[in-house]
């Protein structure tokens, strides 16, 4: 599917013509409620961040040909579809600056079945596009999972769509939720798995972790077994692994506000490990706030690591748990214990320095966010203390975007950019 | 692709069972950002009309099949994927009026992973959703363009989601944009081509009008000829004819603020007729606002009847032509001539007793409208004066729905359903 607004989200890069960069361009979806020849689109008009360029100016690509107004306004075989956006590339020595700009487009078309004087009719359009930069060389990975498009799949964004989206920005890993993802969980069928290697291969993306679930309130009148658990975790292990992930994370139940989990949790591990070993996927819990990393529910999993000596057991970390700031505004409604913010909304300011010690034990990143800012300043994580730290202890691995903001359409997708935009440049140094 | 309110515009309706109205249902999209299984449903609050039923009232159906609340909490292999949505039936003897509706629901679901206090969790979402009646029996038959979801199309609704959308309604017809529709136009390959005819017999619709333009600027430095506006034409024809249509309606560039059509149209028609006869399919030009019936240019048409003696060149009537009041809120703007309302949007009132002397005339009408209001009134177009001029002269054919009012996306959807929620009450002599 393409992007409701005109100026697509998905495209907007700069331009590099010989190791040098020329300039940017962008992708918009044809504002018109039919297609039409090429031959009559009469320029568009670019404001980029209050910098105007002339309507001849820009370059036009359509279906694949990329032509200057002059050679477009002559040809006779190409045409704008509404399918398939136009890529509009404008000429700027040195591009532009990593991070968020402000767009706005006239487009000019001529209609035939408009009064003269005023058939060369327009429609204009603005956006605020991100500029994400390359990922650096090294040893931290950039993921995103689909939580971050919630409510976008199945409405705007398929799930290629959401492949193209992750790859488009740069990003080499995908994580996925099982029970979410998956058409006709817990049995997909050959086709549905067919393809999607298929999307892993064309996209070039590294299926990370896939997200499980161990209900343990799944029946009203009775809690889940052990064995209920173990069952579910090795449906989702066996799953994970025919799909190329490498992780899957349990969500267990809890039994309390500090999210201690179901005591079926540690049973449900060890009856599941040899089967993780087998297929060599690692098994991570997760650390989310209000939990954060000293505490007892934290040490236990620590302790089991230890004690059982596995390599398939290992902590997953939820950035959550850094917030140095409340978060006031979030993507749904949860009641709390009746005070003014919920505790899973208070800043939890876990230091770098328990997160160093939990380092070595982590295996899997989830790069939870709520909102970034049009200056990159992200409202409550302190990314600037979070990527030094990952860097300086040499953690390699997954940093996977886990946007948990408004879920307006779109959204979700412009949010994941910015926080690219910003972690990429932090660990370049460029900021 | 699903809608994104959680409460889906498609699925609203009576329930009928032994030919008695028992209650009403709608579709519900999954809040939550995954799937689960069906025995962590705790119910559903719906309130209609400000009327409460209770939670553990309406019936759920999910993968085919349809359950009390307590028979869901029991079952074991029945799951709320994200992909599907629920079917909520309410038992309400009678059912409800035609019309607009306003619908609130709060959806309960256990949530293992919050705590145990608050984990029975819920999702709120309210909705207008439109009761359409069958569509009655007689002469008129009811279809929809797909003009009426632009800005949808690609974005929101893939094709096959428009022919969803038609049959959902109740309506036979499919009117459709070539240049707009049809991928790779003028050129749609052949896999495209079976999965059209598929679609149509999967939904039961009946293709009416394919939308054409002979665009006499398509040259910047010169005026299309009549060969080349005949080659389009033909083109149109043969593709029209291939996808099942029986009408073409070819819109000429025009040389006027009367929209006087470009002088080519009728040696383009000229050079037609022969293969419209052979394909029998109707070529229509369209009688749009600010052109009425009293009119040279129409005038040159019925001439043009009159004198080939041809049945495959008819009129289409775009109902807005009709309008009583001006259009002040639009689709998109478009400038006009300096005047305060441009003269398309100026209401051209043309009375029932023209409309009547070229009914004969007239093969396909285009049901243009702008805004139909929660009373089902419509702001603009006095259907309770075409429809029983319609029916009084007897003429048969489609009512092809053409919604132009705002473009923001599910608009058209809820907008159509309204108008034929209202056209079908005064064809029932219902209003």
């Amino acid at each position: 599917m393409l992007e409701f607004p005109a100026i697509q989200g998905q495209g907007f890069r700069n331009v590099v013509e010989d190791g040098r960069v020329t300039g940017f361009s962008f992708r918009l979806r044809n504002p018109n409620y039919r297609g039409g020849p090429a031959s009559m689109l009469d320029g568009v008009e670019v404001v980029i961040d209050g910098e105007r360029i002339p309507d001849h100016v820009p370059l036009w690509t359509l279906q694949g040909r990329t032509m200057t107004l002059d050679e477009m306004r002559a040809s006779t075989d190409v045409r704008w579809n509404l399918d398939e956006p136009a890529t509009i590339t404008v000429p700027k020595p040195g591009g532009l600056s990593t991070g968020v700009h402000s767009l706005e487009v006239t487009i000019f078309l001529r209609r035939s079945y408009i009064p003269p004087l005023i058939a060369r009719t327009h429609f204009r359009a603005a956006a605020k596009g991100v500029i994400v930069p390359p990922a650096p060389e090294g040893p931290i990975k950039y993921g995103v999972s689909t939580y971050s498009y919630t409510g976008d799949v199945n409405t705007t964004m398929t799930l290629e769509d959401v492949f193209a989206e992750i790859a488009d920005l740069g990003a080499t890993g995908i994580e996925i939720l099982g029970e979410g993802n998956l058409p006709n969980y817990p049995s997909p069928d050959a086709a549905w798995i067919e393809s999607w290697h298929g999307m892993v291969e064309n996209y070039g993306l590294t299926p990370t972790n896939f997200g499980s679930w161990v209900d343990t309130t799944r029946w009203h009148d009775r809690d889940l077994t052990a064995e209920e658990g173990a069952e579910q975790l090795q449906l989702d292990l066996r799953l994970a692994k025919e799909l190329g992930f490498t992780s899957v994370r349990p969500k267990f139940g809890v039994t309390s506000w500090d999210l201690d989990p179901h005591p079926i949790w540690q049973e449900t591990i060890e009856r599941s490990l040899d089967l993780a070993a087998e297929l060599d996927v690692v098994i991570c819990p997760e650390i989310h706030t209000p939990t954060p990393i000293k505490h007892p529910v934290t040490q236990g999993y620590i302790d089991f690591i230890e004690k059982s000596g596995t390599d398939h057991f290992k902590l997953l970390i939820d950035t959550g748990i850094f917030n140095t700031e409340p978060i006031l505004e979030v993507s749904e409604e949860i009641e709390g214990d009746g005070e003014e913010i919920p505790p899973h909304l208070r800043p939890l300011g876990v230091p770098m320095s328990d997160f160093v010690e939990v380092l070595p034990y982590t295996h899997f990143i989830q790069a939870k966010f709520v909102e970034i800012d049009d200056d990159l300043h992200d409202l409550h994580v302190p990314w600037a203390q979070v990527v030094p730290t990952l860097l300086e202890n040499g953690w390699s691995g997954y940093l996977s975007s886990e946007y948990e903001g408004r879920r307006e359409p779109y959204r979700g997708r412009d949010q994941v950019r910015r926080q690219h935009a910003l972690i990429r440049s932090l660990q370049a140094g460029a900021r």
